[in-house]
């Protein structure tokens, strides 16, 4: 460890101070929570091992004997992350309700961490405590709305694709839907675009709304017939 | 530019061979194309500027004479992938009917190419001939429909954000939903799961059909009302 001499010295000041002992003190918990506040306050492009190493006062080979990558560091993130998307309506309202919440909470922390979005896509639960928390609380509002159990991993797994897709497109630039010069070789678009602005509704906003709202309604009538 | 020297040789080889004058051949096209193999055949986490140039057989720095960045690289090949998914179907069929069509083929096309969905979700449409023309396409028949304007955008943005997603869930691990250890703390999530396997559908796929026929069905029954 490159810094091991340094970190003899006494533990006396701020978690970022270099040369404090971290033997005993950095652990996953305090990794996660620092990598949080660190992209929350540089953004994840600047988010690398050693980076963040500097940010914990530690080795990045220190670092490395806790996180095994930037991947594995991410996953830290999410399942911390995961704590803020509000499931707290699945015990006390209906179903419907309840999805609507959950939905526009998940959607609107991974538009915060946009990043996060292909590591939850792709990273089992069973790594992630908090993920697999969520999951049996929208599990038990299914079961308890009546739902049969081989439809319930398909619905969830349907509002999360849609919620995650909404994430990145929270973040899409005002301007994505701007024809260009030549605005009469798309008339139908163009006509589109100027008709949904006209609205002065945010496009992203709109979209997510009026998306969520049709897929919940497609999955709640559809659900006795299949 | 580091090969000109080198470049003064005769053009006789493959386009991969060093050596080949390349002024008057690369362009962001043949670019492009070269791209979309190097992708296909190494991935694209080995897609760096300088491999690149390596497959086309220039200098990093004559491809930085067409292209900006790899983020620049990733957009001329997103609007080269966008050519293969299916518009065929609006001006000739139902709306539903094509734009089920439109769906599954732009979420297959996609899951090939996962590490261009944050680049078209984040792209301005301008940028892109192929994907400004695939929205006209999709836009008018919405308006062939009888949608009102106001609400093609919202429509067309919440179907491709489920496309996304559903995209980013197909190249899911399987065992994405393994619940680990202790199933007894997580039964309604561990049944559900369990009840979907025993169906043996593809869990991705499952999800992506459900999904979407909910989603199209809450879309088309909706547009009356709001």
């Amino acid at each position: 460890m490159g810094t091991s001499a340094a970190g003899t010295t006494a533990a006396t000041g701020g978690r970022r101070k270099p040369g404090r002992p971290h033997g005993e003190l950095l652990n996953r918990p305090k990794i996660g929570a620092v990598t949080l506040q660190f992209v929350g306050e540089n953004g994840y492009d600047a988010l690398t091992m050693s980076a963040l190493a500097k940010a914990l006062g530690v080795s990045p080979s220190a670092l490395y004997n806790h996180v095994e990558s930037k991947k594995d560091l991410l996953e830290l993130v999410q399942d911390l992350v995961m704590e803020r998307v509000d499931c707290s309506e699945f015990e006390v309202n209906p179903l419907e309700q309840a999805l609507r919440t959950w939905a526009v909470s998940y959607r609107n922390v991974f538009a915060e961490h946009t990043p996060l979005v292909s590591v939850i896509a792709l990273m089992p639960v069973a790594g992630s405590p908090r993920t697999l928390q969520m999951y049996e609380q929208v599990a038990a509002g299914f079961t308890r709305a009546g739902w049969d159990d081989h439809r319930i991993v398909p619905a969830i797994v349907a509002l999360e694709s849609f919620i995650f897709g909404s994430a990145l497109d929270a973040v899409a630039p005002k301007d994505i839907f701007d024809v260009g010069p030549t605005p009469q070789e798309v008339p139908a678009f163009s006509a589109a675009v100027d008709a949904q602005r006209a609205t002065g509704n945010d496009p992203a906003q709109d979209s997510f709304t009026y998306g969520l709202e049709a897929l919940l309604k497609g999955l709640l009538s559809g659900q006795q017939q299949v």
